[in-house]
């Protein structure tokens, strides 16, 4: 399940980039109303992750296991860090940055013991490494679920009477 | 809007083809039980709509207006359509039609006054070329959606607690 998780965890970047580089504005800065999030934003939401979740609380678990608690993630943090920056150079970070964590989480050659290992989670409780590694390949996921619904909305009255064979415009799945 | 839904109609076949090449058959292979589709039934759904769809139906309301109904579309064609072939084939034959339509489309050069243009649709009714080709961009996105959904279910459990954090596991946006 590992090796299915890196497989997934890998491809990633390049299918953002293949999405999205270069695309108009339309799809890429334009939210859902309100204070959801672009395009833009959920691409600076995955590298934030890449630099603040999945390794450092791999690390902890293997390091203090339930011992020490992960820090909250800031869900929020892209925001600021993307400020300034332009879509591609987000999309050159995301693979930079992927690339590196799959290197080092390679190079720790995790065995099942290791992936049976406990952390604890701030608010959910006691988790396994493996979930942890299960979660970030979903996490991409659902940020793909999230991206094609933002996209789509900004095209929600333009296909007039179709919307309503179009599932995408009618997902609840709010959040990341 | 035009120049909007062509640019990311030409990015779909390249997205689809760095997020799911060379992917393990967990990811390819399963659906979300029942009848429901896999990642590969979507692929051959996208190409079989490159055919059936889009392009007919666009040359049906140019030619006939709303004098004759569009032909129903095959939901199912694909279990058909894909038998025998590989992933790999299926990802190569999409870009390959897509790029064809989109270049035939291009030609066409439509006007303002052609995108006001009505046909018929067998159920929905009256419907205009602009909903019709700005239906077929979200008709990607609402695919990319569905796979990104149905990839995740392969991973419900796997992620653990942390399945209530991860929206695309509680969508319910089912369908095309």
């Amino acid at each position: 399940m590992l090796d299915d998780s890196l497989a997934l965890l890998a491809r990633t970047p390049a299918a953002l980039d293949a999405l999205l580089r270069g695309l108009p504005d339309r799809w890429v800065h334009h939210n859902e109303g309100g204070d959801t999030w672009t395009a833009f934003d959920i691409v600076g939401h995955l590298i934030f992750a890449e630099h603040a979740d999945w390794m450092p609380r791999a690390r902890m678990i293997l390091d203090h296991g339930e011992s020490r608690p992960f820090e909250p993630f800031d869900r929020f943090a892209q925001f600021k860090e993307s400020q300034g920056k332009t879509l591609d150079q987000l999309l050159d970070e995301f693979a930079l940055v992927r690339k590196e964590n799959l290197a080092v989480l390679r190079a720790m050659n995790l065995q099942p013991a290791d992936l049976d290992r406990r952390g604890t989670h701030p608010t959910l409780g006691s988790v396994t490494l493996a979930q942890l590694l299960s979660t970030w390949a979903v996490h991409d996921l659902t940020h793909l679920h999230q991206l094609s619904r933002v996209m789509s909305h900004q095209y929600r009255d333009a296909v007039g009477p179709w919307s309503a064979y179009l599932g995408v415009l009618h997902c609840n799945g709010r959040g990341g």
